[in-house]
């Protein structure tokens, strides 16, 4: 029999005993969960590298997969636990934007607001939902409990500004989400944003803010060694690039930019 | 059939190959454990510290979890090495404390002195007893040997300075066990030690070395935004704590401050 | 049933998605593995710290283990990937001698160039043949399909000069591969070089380089504190260290020096 897949990503780090205290619960009550890290050295409080990453390792995960998600500055007030249900598995976690990215990509079926005790530690700690909800709520998943009884539907979620591309009929607006290693800036734009523009492979883009016209490329090398160019990374995000240089560096990109693209 | 779980918590951190040898180890002799670790990113030698993150994941634990824990500054020498159990698993690693305050919360029931070299690793060094005796000796538990098999009972154990509660009719004393990221103070004092003293939520503690008295609260926001408070955390220790602040450095705690309260 | 053992040796460290899309990637194919981190801190590129942290590791694994390591600068570039069956088990990884000196540990039985694609993911992207390429041939072991699916048999293998030791009659000449955190200078010789040229615990070693000759001992204690002596550690490769004291700063070793000994 297969084992229920549960993956842990937060932004505690490895040194306290905070993921093995998620993991203890998640045994307790699921023993047959096999449990994986996605990473726990996200930022502190940095919900946009959290959705950002969640959403670069989630697809690659089998369908079913329960993926926990806890990076979670304002645990302890009104803000809501969210149980999303994908068309491939589950997102839990805060309702500040850190699922919605990888949730998105995967096709949002309905979205429930974690309500119902029954399925949370006897004593729910302001400090620490990681451990008393969302890793209950996850293993109690896990074991096949139906997510109508976790709690009740809602059509609200925070969706923050890096979650928002805005399109218009001439133009694309995104924001960078994160510079990679290796010198790439990673933008919220995926491929769909430019449907309708008559934007294809071999376009060539004007953006905001880089003063010349990037080639949109399949890959680096359809231009010059330390010429910029765009292309769609492989976790489905548009990508300024420099081939075997630096973009951010190049074009002193910041996370958070805003950025538009337009033919 | 359920795993039997096994937990790792060492001071080897997470570059070198130390970790995966115990792994290999344990799954060799035990191939349906399940592994979780707990933490290898204590500090180097840092026994106090691994006492309590030990302390702090194990309750969250399933009944027959086996833990085990090496920081173990003297390997090689004459210590000991340790298999007790207690009302809910095993906790096995050196004689010199970073067993105890987790073993002690649980209730001990007996305390081996590991000496059956039959299940130890063929050649043991003198410098990696994780790998070469602590490894097996949880993966044969994991299998159901039975621990009187694995040595003698001992009524001796190391019982270091972090360890030792003092009471007396009017007063407590202990020590800080830890600096949290919040700037709690916590302290290796549990409420158990209060019994008889008179002391009740609510009640107001005179802090040696604290010029002030402190609420006893239930929880941080029962005193005014950057009052000072004593609690018990999550994990069961006394904290000394400001709301909304920063205990430790208000107060410029070092963790080994001893520290006494009294009504 | 025993569930195969996939382990994991990467330089991506573990605050990006990338381990994690890895094990997506390996339990979609076989749900049933069993996968274990070796370490994904080896230094960004360093072949010879990647291929010694697997030496280390995998001989404590059980027979049958899949061994993945991935220190790759050169992926995406035409260097072949390499799956190695071995009398214990498989290293897969690419073809510059990361899995050189743990393949030849156990007995290399043949050696394989990756080459069907039906055992990798559908786009095998430019830059990640960790999660393309590798994961899932392990996977696919995992699942018992025959290596000689895999890719056609090759008689080549790319060996690094840190897994060179070269013999006379008189002299074994290697280098050092690790200064361990002891002080310890690792080299790349193993007992079975010193074959043949009469050299046994107790004999004394002329080391060139080192202004004094070094007794070939079986542990620390055999020499007075702080005299060097030469042993064979516990991962079978000569060392070179000082009792009680730090043989890589007396020596002022670095790793990559070359060494010889003699008697």
């Amino acid at each position: 029999m297969t084992r229920p897949i549960v993956t842990l990503m937060t932004d505690f780090g490895l040194k306290d005993p905070y993921v093995a205290e998620m993991k203890g619960v998640i045994l307790g009550i699921c023993p047959n969960a096999e449990i994986v890290d996605v990473s726990h050295e996200i930022e502190k409080f940095n919900i946009r590298m959290g959705a950002y990453v969640l959403a670069s390792a989630s697809p690659y995960f089998p369908v079913g997969t329960i993926n926990v998600a806890v990076v979670d500055p304002r645990v302890g007030t009104e803000r809501r636990g969210l149980c999303i249900k994908t068309a491939r598995g589950y997102f839990i976690g805060p309702d500040n934007g850190v699922l919605v990215l990888a949730a998105r990509t995967q096709g949002i079926k309905h979205v429930r607001a974690i309500k119902n005790a029954k399925f949370l530690l006897p004593n729910v700690s302001h400090t620490f939902h990681g451990r008393d909800v969302f890793a209950p709520i996850a293993a109690h998943l896990a074991n096949g409990v139906n997510p109508s009884d976790i709690g009740p539907e809602t059509r609200k979620m925070v969706i923050p500004e890096f979650a928002k591309v805005v399109k218009d009929k001439k133009r694309v607006r995104g924001e960078i989400l994160r510079l990679d290693d290796f010198g790439n800036a990673v933008t919220n734009i995926t491929e769909k944003d430019f449907e309708g523009l008559g934007v294809y492979r071999g376009s060539t883009l004007k953006v905001d803010g880089v003063q010349r016209r990037l080639r949109f490329c399949e890959t680096y090398g359809e231009v010059e060694v330390g010429e910029p160019l765009a292309l769609i990374g492989s976790h489905g995000y548009l990508e300024i690039s420099v081939n075997q240089g630096d973009a951010s560096e190049n074009f002193r990109f910041k996370v958070g930019d805003k950025i538009a693209f337009c033919l």
